[in-house]
Protein backbone atom coordinates (compact mmCIF):
# COMPACT_ATOMS: atom_id res chain seq x y z
CA UNK A 1 0.00 0.00 0.00
CA UNK A 2 1.60 3.42 -1.03
CA UNK A 3 -0.25 6.48 -0.35
CA UNK A 4 0.92 9.43 -1.87
CA UNK A 5 0.32 12.71 0.51
CA UNK A 6 0.40 16.41 -0.85
CA UNK A 7 1.21 18.00 2.42
CA UNK A 8 0.03 21.30 1.39
CA UNK A 9 2.66 24.21 1.03
CA UNK A 10 4.11 23.86 4.04
CA UNK A 11 2.37 24.89 7.52
CA UNK A 12 0.35 22.36 9.38
CA UNK A 13 -2.60 24.01 9.02
CA UNK A 14 -3.03 24.05 5.37
CA UNK A 15 -3.00 20.16 5.53
CA UNK A 16 -5.89 18.13 4.63
CA UNK A 17 -7.15 15.84 7.45
CA UNK A 18 -6.60 12.74 4.86
CA UNK A 19 -2.85 13.86 4.38
CA UNK A 20 -2.38 13.63 8.33
CA UNK A 21 -4.25 10.28 8.26
CA UNK A 22 -1.97 8.44 6.03
CA UNK A 23 0.81 9.84 7.47
CA UNK A 24 -0.45 7.72 10.59
CA UNK A 25 -1.39 4.70 9.25
CA UNK A 26 1.93 4.45 7.13
CA UNK A 27 4.74 2.26 8.86
CA UNK A 28 7.70 4.53 5.87
CA UNK A 29 7.87 7.87 5.44
CA UNK A 30 9.60 8.49 1.88
CA UNK A 31 10.32 12.26 0.66
CA UNK A 32 12.80 14.63 -0.27
CA UNK A 33 14.67 15.75 2.56
CA UNK A 34 13.23 19.35 2.93
CA UNK A 35 9.62 18.43 3.02
CA UNK A 36 10.22 15.48 5.71
CA UNK A 37 11.43 18.39 7.98
CA UNK A 38 8.18 20.04 7.41
CA UNK A 39 5.95 17.30 8.83
CA UNK A 40 8.45 16.29 11.76
CA UNK A 41 5.55 16.30 14.26
CA UNK A 42 3.27 13.56 12.30
CA UNK A 43 6.32 11.34 11.47
CA UNK A 44 8.05 10.53 15.07
CA UNK A 45 8.82 6.76 15.03
CA UNK A 46 8.72 5.92 12.11
CA UNK A 47 10.90 4.69 9.29
CA UNK A 48 12.12 7.71 7.04
CA UNK A 49 13.71 7.33 3.49
CA UNK A 50 14.76 10.76 2.13
CA UNK A 51 17.06 12.01 -0.29
CA UNK A 52 18.20 15.24 -1.89
CA UNK A 53 16.78 16.86 -4.72
CA UNK A 54 16.45 15.34 -8.29
CA UNK A 55 16.43 12.40 -6.44
CA UNK A 56 12.77 11.63 -7.46
CA UNK A 57 13.19 8.45 -9.21
CA UNK A 58 15.35 6.68 -6.29
CA UNK A 59 12.75 8.06 -3.95
CA UNK A 60 9.86 6.25 -6.04
CA UNK A 61 11.19 3.16 -6.46
CA UNK A 62 12.56 2.98 -2.82
CA UNK A 63 8.49 3.15 -1.51
CA UNK A 64 7.87 0.99 -4.21
CA UNK A 65 10.21 -1.88 -2.36
CA UNK A 66 8.55 -1.21 1.24
CA UNK A 67 5.65 -1.67 0.03
CA UNK A 68 6.19 -4.83 -1.88
CA UNK A 69 8.02 -6.09 1.72
CA UNK A 70 4.31 -5.54 3.10
CA UNK A 71 4.59 -2.11 4.53
CA UNK A 72 2.15 0.62 4.45
CA UNK A 73 4.21 3.51 2.73
CA UNK A 74 3.81 7.37 2.51
CA UNK A 75 5.59 9.25 -0.29
CA UNK A 76 5.15 12.97 0.05
CA UNK A 77 5.02 15.83 -2.17
CA UNK A 78 4.59 19.14 -0.84
CA UNK A 79 1.43 21.15 -2.05
CA UNK A 80 -0.53 18.68 -4.10
CA UNK A 81 0.96 15.08 -5.05
CA UNK A 82 -0.62 15.13 -8.42
CA UNK A 83 0.91 19.16 -9.58
CA UNK A 84 4.12 18.42 -10.51
CA UNK A 85 4.96 16.00 -7.55
CA UNK A 86 5.02 12.26 -7.10
CA UNK A 87 1.79 10.75 -7.87
CA UNK A 88 2.27 10.58 -11.53
CA UNK A 89 5.58 9.36 -11.35
CA UNK A 90 4.72 6.57 -8.54
CA UNK A 91 1.96 5.84 -11.37
CA UNK A 92 4.10 5.33 -14.01
CA UNK A 93 6.20 3.04 -12.05
CA UNK A 94 3.37 0.71 -11.73
CA UNK A 95 2.28 1.05 -14.81
CA UNK A 96 6.02 0.26 -16.38
CA UNK A 97 6.74 -2.52 -14.15
CA UNK A 98 3.06 -4.16 -14.09
CA UNK A 99 2.71 -4.21 -10.27
CA UNK A 100 -0.09 -5.23 -8.04
CA UNK A 101 0.41 -2.59 -5.63
CA UNK A 102 -2.68 -0.15 -3.98
CA UNK A 103 -2.05 3.30 -4.90
CA UNK A 104 -4.16 6.47 -2.97
CA UNK A 105 -3.72 9.35 -4.20
CA UNK A 106 -3.97 12.03 -1.01
CA UNK A 107 -4.39 15.40 -2.38
CA UNK A 108 -3.42 18.73 -1.03
CA UNK A 109 -3.69 22.67 -1.50
CA UNK A 110 -0.85 23.31 -4.29
CA UNK A 111 1.00 26.49 -4.38
CA UNK A 112 -0.81 28.67 -6.34
CA UNK A 113 -3.81 28.32 -4.66
CA UNK A 114 -2.09 28.71 -1.41
CA UNK A 115 -0.36 31.82 -3.24
CA UNK A 116 -3.20 33.00 -4.61
CA UNK A 117 -4.94 33.38 -0.60
CA UNK A 118 -2.01 35.35 0.20
CA UNK A 119 -2.19 38.14 -2.75
CA UNK A 120 -5.90 38.27 -2.08
CA UNK A 121 -8.43 36.90 -5.44
CA UNK A 122 -5.90 36.03 -8.16
CA UNK A 123 -6.95 33.03 -10.01
CA UNK A 124 -10.56 33.53 -9.49
CA UNK A 125 -10.86 33.15 -13.58
CA UNK A 126 -9.65 30.82 -15.81
CA UNK A 127 -5.74 30.44 -15.26
CA UNK A 128 -3.35 28.26 -16.27
CA UNK A 129 0.00 26.37 -14.51
CA UNK A 130 3.36 26.91 -16.46
CA UNK A 131 6.39 25.06 -15.05
CA UNK A 132 9.69 26.78 -16.51
CA UNK A 133 11.94 24.04 -15.56
CA UNK A 134 13.02 22.83 -18.72
CA UNK A 135 14.61 20.02 -16.78
CA UNK A 136 12.06 17.37 -18.28
CA UNK A 137 10.05 19.37 -20.85
CA UNK A 138 11.71 21.16 -23.91
CA UNK A 139 12.08 24.48 -23.83
CA UNK A 140 10.40 25.20 -27.21
CA UNK A 141 7.43 23.25 -25.69
CA UNK A 142 7.62 25.67 -22.48
CA UNK A 143 7.66 28.78 -25.03
CA UNK A 144 4.60 27.71 -27.32
CA UNK A 145 2.59 27.44 -24.44
CA UNK A 146 2.78 31.19 -22.73
CA UNK A 147 2.86 32.54 -25.71
CA UNK A 148 -0.62 31.10 -26.18
CA UNK A 149 -1.21 31.17 -22.62
CA UNK A 150 -0.60 34.91 -22.99
CA UNK A 151 -2.46 35.18 -26.08
CA UNK A 152 -5.68 33.67 -24.30
CA UNK A 153 -5.42 36.28 -21.65
CA UNK A 154 -5.32 33.34 -18.77
CA UNK A 155 -4.08 34.38 -15.73
CA UNK A 156 -0.79 32.47 -15.48
CA UNK A 157 0.91 30.66 -12.52
CA UNK A 158 4.61 30.23 -13.17
CA UNK A 159 6.02 26.88 -11.17
CA UNK A 160 9.74 26.51 -10.97
CA UNK A 161 10.16 30.29 -12.38
CA UNK A 162 14.18 30.48 -11.93
CA UNK A 163 16.98 28.36 -10.44
CA UNK A 164 20.85 28.73 -10.21
CA UNK A 165 20.95 26.95 -13.47
CA UNK A 166 18.00 28.75 -15.72
CA UNK A 167 18.70 32.42 -14.80
CA UNK A 168 17.52 34.04 -17.99
CA UNK A 169 14.13 31.80 -18.13
CA UNK A 170 12.14 33.80 -16.10
CA UNK A 171 12.84 37.03 -18.12
CA UNK A 172 12.48 35.10 -21.74
CA UNK A 173 9.12 33.94 -20.60
CA UNK A 174 8.08 37.55 -19.43
CA UNK A 175 9.03 38.56 -22.89
CA UNK A 176 7.01 36.23 -24.77
CA UNK A 177 4.19 36.95 -22.05
CA UNK A 178 4.54 40.84 -22.88
CA UNK A 179 3.62 40.75 -26.64
CA UNK A 180 0.35 40.18 -25.61
CA UNK A 181 -0.16 41.47 -21.83
CA UNK A 182 0.20 44.96 -20.71
CA UNK A 183 3.20 46.35 -18.83
CA UNK A 184 0.66 47.36 -16.06
CA UNK A 185 -0.89 44.05 -15.48
CA UNK A 186 -0.27 43.32 -11.58
CA UNK A 187 1.89 40.87 -11.05
CA UNK A 188 1.82 38.78 -7.45
CA UNK A 189 5.43 37.32 -6.40
CA UNK A 190 4.90 34.61 -3.46
CA UNK A 191 8.18 33.46 -1.53
CA UNK A 192 8.02 30.25 0.43
CA UNK A 193 4.08 30.13 0.85
CA UNK A 194 3.28 29.07 4.58
CA UNK A 195 6.77 28.53 5.59
CA UNK A 196 9.05 30.87 7.90
CA UNK A 197 9.78 33.51 5.52
CA UNK A 198 6.79 33.72 3.71
CA UNK A 199 7.72 36.75 1.20
CA UNK A 200 4.75 38.69 -1.01
CA UNK A 201 4.83 40.94 -3.25
CA UNK A 202 2.53 42.68 -6.19
CA UNK A 203 4.35 44.17 -9.05
CA UNK A 204 3.42 45.68 -12.14
CA UNK A 205 4.32 43.43 -15.04
CA UNK A 206 7.04 46.00 -16.46
CA UNK A 207 8.28 46.39 -13.16
CA UNK A 208 9.52 43.37 -11.87
CA UNK A 209 12.42 42.07 -10.55
CA UNK A 210 13.70 38.91 -11.89
CA UNK A 211 16.64 39.05 -9.25
CA UNK A 212 13.38 38.54 -6.06
CA UNK A 213 12.23 35.68 -7.46
CA UNK A 214 14.17 31.97 -6.47
CA UNK A 215 12.77 28.39 -7.05
CA UNK A 216 10.41 28.50 -4.09
CA UNK A 217 8.45 31.61 -5.31
CA UNK A 218 5.35 31.48 -7.06
CA UNK A 219 4.87 33.89 -10.09
CA UNK A 220 0.90 35.19 -11.01
CA UNK A 221 0.35 37.19 -13.71
CA UNK A 222 -3.03 38.65 -13.76
CA UNK A 223 -5.26 38.96 -16.88
CA UNK A 224 -6.62 42.31 -18.55
CA UNK A 225 -9.16 42.68 -15.68
CA UNK A 226 -7.27 42.40 -12.34
CA UNK A 227 -6.82 45.18 -10.18
CA UNK A 228 -4.54 45.81 -6.73
CA UNK A 229 -6.46 47.63 -4.37
CA UNK A 230 -4.11 48.00 -1.16
CA UNK A 231 -2.53 45.08 -0.71
CA UNK A 232 -4.44 42.75 -2.41
CA UNK A 233 -4.52 41.37 -6.02
CA UNK A 234 -8.15 40.82 -6.93
CA UNK A 235 -9.23 39.30 -10.74
CA UNK A 236 -12.47 40.00 -10.97
CA UNK A 237 -15.30 37.21 -11.75
CA UNK A 238 -17.37 38.85 -14.02
CA UNK A 239 -20.07 40.33 -11.35
CA UNK A 240 -21.90 43.74 -12.10
CA UNK A 241 -21.75 45.45 -8.90
CA UNK B 1 -13.41 39.88 10.93
CA UNK B 2 -14.09 37.68 7.57
CA UNK B 3 -12.94 34.37 6.74
CA UNK B 4 -13.37 33.21 3.11
CA UNK B 5 -13.36 29.57 3.51
CA UNK B 6 -12.62 26.77 0.93
CA UNK B 7 -14.18 23.73 2.39
CA UNK B 8 -12.80 21.51 -0.01
CA UNK B 9 -14.57 19.43 -2.40
CA UNK B 10 -17.32 17.85 0.10
CA UNK B 11 -15.97 15.21 2.76
CA UNK B 12 -14.89 16.14 6.05
CA UNK B 13 -11.05 14.43 5.38
CA UNK B 14 -10.06 17.16 2.23
CA UNK B 15 -10.74 19.78 4.42
CA UNK B 16 -8.19 21.94 5.38
CA UNK B 17 -7.33 22.69 9.25
CA UNK B 18 -6.90 26.02 8.96
CA UNK B 19 -10.79 25.62 6.90
CA UNK B 20 -12.23 23.27 10.28
CA UNK B 21 -10.40 26.09 12.73
CA UNK B 22 -11.88 29.51 10.48
CA UNK B 23 -15.28 27.11 10.80
CA UNK B 24 -15.23 27.19 14.49
CA UNK B 25 -13.44 30.59 15.18
CA UNK B 26 -16.54 32.28 13.25
CA UNK B 27 -20.53 33.39 14.93
CA UNK B 28 -21.93 33.32 11.52
CA UNK B 29 -21.74 31.17 8.60
CA UNK B 30 -22.62 32.26 5.17
CA UNK B 31 -23.30 30.23 2.36
CA UNK B 32 -25.07 28.48 -0.42
CA UNK B 33 -27.66 26.05 0.97
CA UNK B 34 -26.18 23.08 -0.70
CA UNK B 35 -22.37 23.47 0.84
CA UNK B 36 -23.60 24.18 4.25
CA UNK B 37 -25.16 21.05 4.20
CA UNK B 38 -21.71 19.25 3.90
CA UNK B 39 -20.41 21.18 6.88
CA UNK B 40 -22.97 20.74 9.69
CA UNK B 41 -21.32 19.05 11.92
CA UNK B 42 -18.69 21.93 12.32
CA UNK B 43 -21.82 24.80 12.62
CA UNK B 44 -24.02 23.27 15.34
CA UNK B 45 -25.31 26.40 17.38
CA UNK B 46 -23.82 29.05 15.15
CA UNK B 47 -25.67 31.79 13.56
CA UNK B 48 -25.96 30.50 9.66
CA UNK B 49 -27.23 32.73 6.55
CA UNK B 50 -27.65 30.31 3.47
CA UNK B 51 -29.79 31.06 -0.13
CA UNK B 52 -29.89 29.03 -2.98
CA UNK B 53 -27.75 29.09 -6.54
CA UNK B 54 -26.90 32.82 -8.29
CA UNK B 55 -27.29 34.19 -5.12
CA UNK B 56 -23.59 35.06 -4.52
CA UNK B 57 -23.42 38.75 -4.27
CA UNK B 58 -26.22 38.59 -1.99
CA UNK B 59 -24.61 36.34 0.37
CA UNK B 60 -21.44 38.22 0.11
CA UNK B 61 -23.56 41.13 0.97
CA UNK B 62 -25.12 39.69 4.06
CA UNK B 63 -21.63 38.89 5.40
CA UNK B 64 -20.26 42.30 5.34
CA UNK B 65 -23.06 43.08 6.75
CA UNK B 66 -23.05 40.70 9.78
CA UNK B 67 -18.67 41.67 9.95
CA UNK B 68 -20.12 45.51 10.42
CA UNK B 69 -22.00 44.48 13.44
CA UNK B 70 -18.85 43.33 14.87
CA UNK B 71 -19.09 39.47 14.08
CA UNK B 72 -16.96 37.05 13.13
CA UNK B 73 -18.33 34.86 9.78
CA UNK B 74 -16.94 32.69 7.29
CA UNK B 75 -18.13 32.92 3.81
CA UNK B 76 -17.95 29.27 2.27
CA UNK B 77 -17.49 27.91 -0.99
CA UNK B 78 -16.85 24.41 -2.19
CA UNK B 79 -13.15 23.55 -3.18
CA UNK B 80 -10.87 26.66 -2.73
CA UNK B 81 -12.58 29.82 -1.91
CA UNK B 82 -10.35 31.63 -4.45
CA UNK B 83 -11.23 29.42 -7.66
CA UNK B 84 -14.46 30.71 -9.21
CA UNK B 85 -15.56 30.85 -5.43
CA UNK B 86 -16.41 34.20 -2.94
CA UNK B 87 -12.98 35.38 -2.00
CA UNK B 88 -12.86 37.42 -5.30
CA UNK B 89 -16.64 38.78 -4.85
CA UNK B 90 -15.71 39.58 -1.13
CA UNK B 91 -12.96 41.56 -2.09
CA UNK B 92 -14.72 43.00 -4.66
CA UNK B 93 -17.09 44.84 -2.89
CA UNK B 94 -14.61 45.73 0.04
CA UNK B 95 -12.64 47.37 -2.73
CA UNK B 96 -16.21 48.75 -4.10
CA UNK B 97 -16.97 50.70 -1.28
CA UNK B 98 -13.87 50.62 0.67
CA UNK B 99 -14.57 49.01 3.90
CA UNK B 100 -12.19 48.54 6.20
CA UNK B 101 -12.54 44.87 7.07
CA UNK B 102 -10.56 42.51 8.07
CA UNK B 103 -10.66 39.52 5.42
CA UNK B 104 -8.75 36.25 5.64
CA UNK B 105 -8.86 33.79 2.61
CA UNK B 106 -8.34 30.60 3.62
CA UNK B 107 -7.56 27.84 0.78
CA UNK B 108 -8.59 24.67 -0.15
CA UNK B 109 -9.09 21.50 -2.49
CA UNK B 110 -10.52 22.73 -5.61
CA UNK B 111 -12.66 20.28 -7.62
CA UNK B 112 -9.84 19.21 -10.11
CA UNK B 113 -6.98 18.37 -8.18
CA UNK B 114 -9.76 16.49 -6.01
CA UNK B 115 -11.08 14.65 -9.32
CA UNK B 116 -7.73 14.41 -10.58
CA UNK B 117 -6.22 12.14 -7.37
CA UNK B 118 -9.37 10.00 -8.00
CA UNK B 119 -8.51 9.66 -12.00
CA UNK B 120 -4.76 9.07 -11.09
CA UNK B 121 -2.52 11.81 -12.19
CA UNK B 122 -3.91 13.51 -15.13
CA UNK B 123 -2.78 17.10 -14.36
CA UNK B 124 0.96 15.93 -13.79
CA UNK B 125 1.90 18.76 -16.39
CA UNK B 126 1.32 21.82 -17.42
CA UNK B 127 -2.65 22.35 -17.32
CA UNK B 128 -5.20 25.37 -17.23
CA UNK B 129 -8.32 26.06 -15.99
CA UNK B 130 -11.78 27.01 -18.20
CA UNK B 131 -15.22 27.71 -16.43
CA UNK B 132 -17.88 26.94 -19.79
CA UNK B 133 -20.82 28.99 -17.82
CA UNK B 134 -21.24 31.96 -19.99
CA UNK B 135 -23.35 33.96 -17.19
CA UNK B 136 -20.37 36.12 -16.53
CA UNK B 137 -17.73 35.50 -19.51
CA UNK B 138 -18.93 36.17 -23.31
CA UNK B 139 -19.12 32.95 -24.74
CA UNK B 140 -16.50 34.40 -27.45
CA UNK B 141 -13.69 34.79 -24.53
CA UNK B 142 -14.21 31.00 -23.49
CA UNK B 143 -14.27 29.43 -26.95
CA UNK B 144 -10.82 31.77 -27.80
CA UNK B 145 -9.53 30.10 -24.85
CA UNK B 146 -10.63 26.71 -25.54
CA UNK B 147 -9.00 26.84 -28.97
CA UNK B 148 -5.30 28.59 -27.93
CA UNK B 149 -5.27 25.85 -24.44
CA UNK B 150 -6.06 23.28 -27.41
CA UNK B 151 -3.18 24.44 -29.45
CA UNK B 152 -0.70 24.63 -26.59
CA UNK B 153 -1.39 21.15 -25.27
CA UNK B 154 -1.82 21.70 -22.23
CA UNK B 155 -4.44 19.09 -19.75
CA UNK B 156 -7.70 20.96 -19.80
CA UNK B 157 -10.12 21.05 -16.31
CA UNK B 158 -13.30 22.08 -16.97
CA UNK B 159 -15.33 23.64 -14.83
CA UNK B 160 -19.31 24.33 -15.05
CA UNK B 161 -19.37 21.86 -18.10
CA UNK B 162 -22.76 21.37 -18.46
CA UNK B 163 -26.20 22.75 -17.45
CA UNK B 164 -29.71 22.63 -17.90
CA UNK B 165 -29.36 26.29 -19.44
CA UNK B 166 -26.28 25.16 -21.52
CA UNK B 167 -27.06 21.67 -23.15
CA UNK B 168 -24.53 22.30 -25.56
CA UNK B 169 -21.24 24.34 -24.43
CA UNK B 170 -19.57 21.28 -23.79
CA UNK B 171 -20.42 19.79 -27.19
CA UNK B 172 -19.00 23.15 -28.85
CA UNK B 173 -16.16 22.57 -26.88
CA UNK B 174 -15.18 19.45 -27.71
CA UNK B 175 -16.06 20.54 -31.37
CA UNK B 176 -13.01 23.73 -30.95
CA UNK B 177 -10.84 21.33 -28.61
CA UNK B 178 -10.74 18.57 -31.36
CA UNK B 179 -9.50 20.41 -33.75
CA UNK B 180 -5.91 20.15 -32.18
CA UNK B 181 -6.35 16.97 -30.06
CA UNK B 182 -6.80 13.23 -31.13
CA UNK B 183 -9.79 11.55 -30.78
CA UNK B 184 -7.66 8.91 -28.69
CA UNK B 185 -6.68 11.27 -25.99
CA UNK B 186 -8.09 9.99 -22.38
CA UNK B 187 -10.74 12.02 -20.99
CA UNK B 188 -11.78 11.62 -17.25
CA UNK B 189 -14.85 12.41 -16.02
CA UNK B 190 -16.04 12.62 -11.96
CA UNK B 191 -19.26 14.26 -10.57
CA UNK B 192 -19.50 14.33 -6.96
CA UNK B 193 -15.85 14.38 -5.90
CA UNK B 194 -15.70 13.25 -2.05
CA UNK B 195 -19.36 13.15 -1.96
CA UNK B 196 -22.01 10.75 -2.06
CA UNK B 197 -22.88 9.42 -5.44
CA UNK B 198 -19.18 9.79 -6.50
CA UNK B 199 -18.73 8.87 -10.19
CA UNK B 200 -15.97 8.35 -11.71
CA UNK B 201 -15.43 7.42 -16.00
CA UNK B 202 -12.32 7.80 -18.08
CA UNK B 203 -13.18 7.69 -22.09
CA UNK B 204 -11.38 8.73 -25.18
CA UNK B 205 -12.16 12.19 -26.43
CA UNK B 206 -13.61 11.23 -29.37
CA UNK B 207 -16.24 8.71 -27.37
CA UNK B 208 -17.84 11.13 -24.94
CA UNK B 209 -21.38 10.56 -23.82
CA UNK B 210 -22.07 14.35 -23.23
CA UNK B 211 -25.60 13.15 -21.16
CA UNK B 212 -23.00 12.14 -18.49
CA UNK B 213 -22.05 15.66 -17.67
CA UNK B 214 -23.66 17.76 -15.76
CA UNK B 215 -23.05 20.47 -13.46
CA UNK B 216 -21.06 18.55 -10.11
CA UNK B 217 -19.15 17.03 -12.80
CA UNK B 218 -15.15 18.27 -13.73
CA UNK B 219 -14.03 16.81 -16.96
CA UNK B 220 -10.09 16.51 -17.96
CA UNK B 221 -8.81 16.55 -20.93
CA UNK B 222 -5.43 14.76 -21.25
CA UNK B 223 -2.24 16.50 -23.27
CA UNK B 224 -1.28 14.18 -25.96
CA UNK B 225 1.06 11.97 -23.45
CA UNK B 226 -1.73 10.86 -20.89
CA UNK B 227 -2.39 7.30 -21.15
CA UNK B 228 -4.75 4.91 -19.13
CA UNK B 229 -3.44 2.42 -17.06
CA UNK B 230 -6.37 -0.41 -15.69
CA UNK B 231 -8.24 2.29 -13.89
CA UNK B 232 -6.15 5.10 -13.58
CA UNK B 233 -5.11 8.25 -16.02
CA UNK B 234 -2.07 9.52 -15.96
CA UNK B 235 -0.28 12.57 -17.29
CA UNK B 236 3.89 11.66 -17.47
CA UNK B 237 5.90 14.73 -15.81
CA UNK B 238 8.85 13.02 -18.52
CA UNK B 239 10.87 11.42 -16.94
CA UNK B 240 12.81 8.41 -18.85
CA UNK B 241 12.37 5.83 -16.56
Amino acid sequence: MIYVVGIGPGKKELMTFEAVNALNESEVIVGYKTYIDLIKEFIKDKEVVQNGMRGEIQRCKDAIKKAKEGKKVAVISSGDSGIYGMAGLILELITKENLDIEIKIVPGVTASIGAAAVLGAPIMHDFCHISLSDLLTPWDVIQKRLKLAAEADFVICLYNPRSKGRKDHLQKAFEIIGEFKSGDIPVGIVKNVGREGEFKQIVKFKDIDFETVDMTTIVIIGNKSTYVYEDKMITPRGYVL
